[in-house]
């Protein structure tokens, strides 16, 4: 017992291996990440073998012991995300301020759900939403005097991240449509089937681009909507919605008994960076009177910028906007937001208990989906104060400045080309044989098919064999470009937020790519043979 | 952008605000957090006012500057959850070591959702829930072999809390009722209003007792199932569900056409900290053919203690079960769990995409509600090693022993009196006054209708005011006690799980809020007058 008291009050020594580390992390992050996470790749079945015990260690274990053990099965082997040669992640570099600060957080261990276990950080998370609320709508002072710490209402939601965040939009959205009225208590109450039969709709329907995210599809599962219902829109040359399409399968869902629950817009797409065209999307959105949500995890820090905002242009008529903090605004993992053009809108989903989020209370958990959360608002919040929106367009401008070398430099390879030109900092690739390149791109689609997949056996092993490498990493993914007649791509994917990211880091990823690919021969040949056989 | 550089690459002068904050949080946190958490509270309102500009400051700021202003803004006014005087909530003090450990997780900022971002990390997480799936469920050592880092399968899925967890479990028990089947695509895909009617059943109802966490009803909502249809069975004298209630409603249900989807058992509920009679109800939910799912956010880690385990006998027949680390476990906020019992049962809920959780891939993301999540495992596998499971059983055998203690303590007061006793740590109470005490417990129904309201004004009094002096805190809570004939009743709610939390100073609680009490005469007089005109 009384060690176990020890845990509790007493520190660790400055000397000891946690307090080392401690040190090193405090004064050197990207030393101590670069000098413990290794480079060279084990197998993942290896590593699975130092988590291979199932029950709980009956003995305690010293801090220092265990904290070595720490050092060189789970530090050693994980990703060094802030790494500026680590190009494939939405996860970049964090500020070192935020370290101590998180910290911090930590130790005051704060739980957001209400006032009691919260205090200032509930205004705090609340000045926070309405920071960002600010930035997406710009709303008067006045409107913000009167709503930022209303107890009924709130501008927004903090979560864990943007999957939360998307289902929280759609879970407003819904409750919002199948409201209650004098003879029904609404689907909040009711549920769905229910809500459908008492106004008359057969389904309801999302719509969103082909490019959408992954969580939308997630979030018409769980709120019973079914995957079914949430409809990919094709995309332009440029992967944006068409918007004639998504007029025309609106109409088509409408006059099917169906109701457009939903448009959800895109403002930066996971996989080539694109935004959509939200301010056509928001009048088709208004005359269908459909919610209007825009996914902005990734692209919303963009709205920091005075130079690439008009990118985002009519996102200010979203009923709902996501961002992720975690993603191009620098903070740690954990830190999603939603954001709500009417105070009100919440309603739909407020919620109370006799202990907790009393009405009338302040307590942020009322309008969360989320229970119990940290404190990470406060992250947030530092962010925003020390760099300042200055700071921020100066780390976007720089960011999309570089993808657009990044593009130009790629264009002038007699080996690799562009496939998705940066819209805002992320861009794909791929490599093809220098002799190929310009036939390629006069082929035709049957001979485009015939070559393709060999092309994406070839980007796949190049990709797997320089991330086992370990210096460097782009992600890949899989795309249908129009430029190759919708055939199923695969290219390398690169985002370039990371401001330690220099010229020649990219220029050194290309040549390592150049060099897996030409020490490949039996793939290159494969190619090569796909194109004879093509007749290229 | 020669200074916004600075950020990313140069640390905090060890002198500097941060560096000196750092510093104390590491030498002595309880030190640091008495002496800049302020005792006496200011007005909300007044707090607000710190956070009242809804721009983004255009101007970065200075770390020291911004440093200081947290200090006085923010950190000066948090609450003081470490406090061993703060026994009104579930959350802790925290293990010393967990703070460098979360600096450390902080600074690597894996994203778990996905190997490529959190390599190492994903094996560990895996590991931590089989760990707790073998605490829960106790299967061999070749099912732990085969199951734990198993593509296609999960022991259950981290989360950042409780509700997340239980919003979760009714998710899979929703899909795996109305799976796909040769004519039907499953409700994820067709959603549940075709779902209801491919199976014909009218309505899918979840049953859990009055007492049942408010996170449940909002998995209702969410899941489309609707808040109605979550409903609350009658619970005995200890505030355990009644048997007997449970099965005759459930019949009701299944007669009138309804499906009964869920049975959720509580092991120790949020309000007084009872545990249901598992065992007995899962044998009803195995007769209804219905998911059984056990709420044991907060006592789950009772079944590391050999003494206690016995008390939530029958979980281990339950379908899923939440734990939260952050309560019991003493892990920082945001590292909740749901266990399956059957490792298959997540492919109800699976999900992929091209770039990210591919299908074959490890990725832990396909089977979880939330996206990207910070590696918060890390600390939940590092408690468990550093304390080891007779360091846990030590920790929650005392903090039990502390609760029986203090419920005799409160016993022989002539002015208090226990409402509900302890089971697990957690117990209720109030202030009485002493003239009144034993009289009120001889009282009829009518005579007990007509004093509580005054004494439930009490209640809340002493209770806010306690809060208000700073020194201590305990948390209320409203009953409906059977020794009350169901009254409504204010209670004192506290929770006995901070180590450091010792019998003097529960000694001295009372005596302040004995104080309070007699300093409010007027409170008095009107549960005197409100006696004497019950004729008591």
């Amino acid at each position: 017992m009384e060690s176990l008291f020890r845990i509790f009050t007493v520190p660790e020594a400055p000397d000891s291996t946690l307090g080392k580390i401690e040190r090193h992390l405090s004064e050197n992050l990207e030393d101590f990440l670069s000098s413990h996470i290794v480079a060279q790749e084990r197998p993942l079945h290896e590593i699975e073998q130092d988590f291979a015990a199932s029950g709980i260690p009956e003995q305690p274990e010293f801090v220092s012991t265990h904290t070595e053990k720490l050092l060189h099965t789970l530090v050693a082997q994980s990703v060094h995300t802030a790494s500026p040669r680590f190009i494939g992640h939405m996860t970049s570099a964090l500020p070192y301020f935020l370290l101590p600060l998180a910290k911090l957080m930590v130790g005051l261990n704060q739980n957001l759900v209400k006032i009691e276990t919260s205090k200032a950080f509930t205004p705090l998370e609340r000045q926070v939403l309405g920071m960002m609320h600010h930035l997406v709508y710009g709303e008067s002072e006045a409107f913000y005097t009167r709503w930022m710490h209303n107890a009924d209402h709130s501008l927004g939601a903090f979560c864990s991240g943007g999957t939360i965040a998307n289902i929280t939009a759609l879970w407003v959205a819904r409750n919002n449509l199948l409201a209650p009225s004098d003879q029904f208590a609404g689907v909040s109450a009711e549920g769905l089937p229910a809500g459908l039969q008492y106004y008359g709709y057969n389904r309801l329907v999302i719509l969103v681009s082909e490019r959408g995210h992954y969580s939308l599809s997630k979030a018409a599962d769980v709120l019973g909507i079914g995957r079914k219902n949430i409809i990919a829109v094709p995309t332009d040359a440029e992967n944006r919605i068409q918007i004639d399409a998504l007029r025309r399968i609106a109409d088509e869902v409408e006059q099917g008994g169906g109701r457009v629950m939903a448009i959800v817009g895109i403002a930066g797409t996971t996989e080539t960076g694109h935004v959509d065209p939200l301010n056509e999307m928001a009048d088709i959105a208004q005359s269908l009177e459909a919610h209007f949500h825009v996914d902005a995890a990734w692209g919303g820090a963009t709205l920091m910028s005075e130079k690439h905002r008009p990118l985002l242009h009519g996102i200010e008529r979203a009923d709902s906007v996501t961002i992720d903090a975690h993603k191009q605004m620098y903070v740690p993992m954990g830190a999603g937001m939603v954001l709500f053009k009417d105070p009100a809108l919440v309603n739909a989903i407020e919620h109370h208990a006799e202990y907790v989020i009393r009405r009338g209370s302040k307590d942020l958990g009322s309008h969360t989906i989320e229970g119990s959360r940290p404190g990470m608002a406060m992250l947030v919040y530092s962010a925003l104060h020390v760099m300042g929106r200055r700071g921020y367009e100066l780390l976007i401008n720089t960011s999309i400045d570089k993808a657009h070398f990044f593009a130009g430099f790629i264009e002038r390879q007699p080996d690799f080309e562009v496939v998705t030109h940066p819209e805002l900092c992320l861009l794909t690739y791929r490599y093809i044989p220098r002799s190929l390149k310009k036939r390629l791109q006069a082929a035709t689609p049957e001979q485009i098919a015939q070559v393709t997949p060999s092309l994406n056996v070839l980007t796949k092993y190049i990709q797997k064999t320089q991330r086992e490498n370990g210096r460097s990493f782009v992600s890949r993914t899989k795309l249908t470009p129009a430029q190759y007649h919708r055939e199923p791509t695969l290219v390398f994917r690169t985002v370039l937020a990371n401001p330690l990211t220099s010229e020649k880091m990219l220029a050194e990823i290309i040549e390592e790519q150049r060099t897996i690919a030409e020490s490949a021969p039996s793939l290159l040949q494969r190619v090569m043979d796909a194109a004879t056989e093509a007749g290229l």
